[in-house]
């Protein structure tokens, strides 16, 4: 059994918020929009068939409580869910929360723009602000 | 309660694949990808979180199914299962087979190139492998 460990280009492009049952949870390191990258610690898996049914229901719960996070917290006018994966193969999920004027719309947030990083004080009050979230719901 | 319908743009993209327990199946009108569109027959419903518990766990055992079935016919180098919906807000999710060598990789295919769509032949051709690949699943 191989053990899980984050692939490095997504520990790069992201900042960690919380660990869930299944998931570790992430802030992608871009301030255009309000986006999570949920990464199931399973070693080797890189679609969601390759979770077992019960992993598979855990990560639909933790995207569901990542959706009403993003809408509680930021009221946007659209949420992008989406397993990728072609660049980053290590299985995970982006949470993302759209609106009608942030820089991609209505095109999807991937490889549109460069990111946009936080400064520390945005990166932290953002955080703060999702964790406080989590903490209320 | 309004009746559910297909949305028109969603009906002009697509062809008809299946009926399923919660989803109409629909194969994307572009032969670039190997491209299935999974559409709750849900009215009103935009986001997974518009779906209750027992609706988003049907959508994942169909999705799961969708995967396995491209999985099977396409032998793809990787899947991307994506619920957007930023310019048809009517919930669908795409499960779309990809390769390294198609025209967007490892870019999305939303808004990437237009549309190839498939000539007469080819259009029942491919419908119909993937009716037996259903079958024979």
């Amino acid at each position: 059994m191989t053990e899980w460990h984050l692939d490095p280009r997504l520990a790069d492009d992201t900042h960690p918020l919380a660990q869930m049952a299944l998931c570790d949870w992430r802030l992608m390191d871009d301030s255009h929009y309000p986006w999570l990258v949920l990464v199931p610690r399973v070693a080797g898996a890189t679609e969601l068939v390759d979770l077992s049914e019960s992993q598979q229901q855990e990560l639909l719960r933790e995207v569901s409580r990542a959706s009403h996070l993003l809408r509680a917290s930021f009221a946007p006018d659209k949420l992008n869910v989406a397993a990728l994966g072609n660049v980053v193969p290590q299985l995970h999920v982006h949470v993302v929360a759209r609106n009608t004027g942030d820089i991609a719309w209505p095109g999807p947030v991937w490889g549109h723009a460069p990111a946009s990083r936080y400064g520390p004080e945005a990166l932290v009050e953002r955080i703060s602000m999702l964790l406080q979230g989590l903490a209320d719901a």
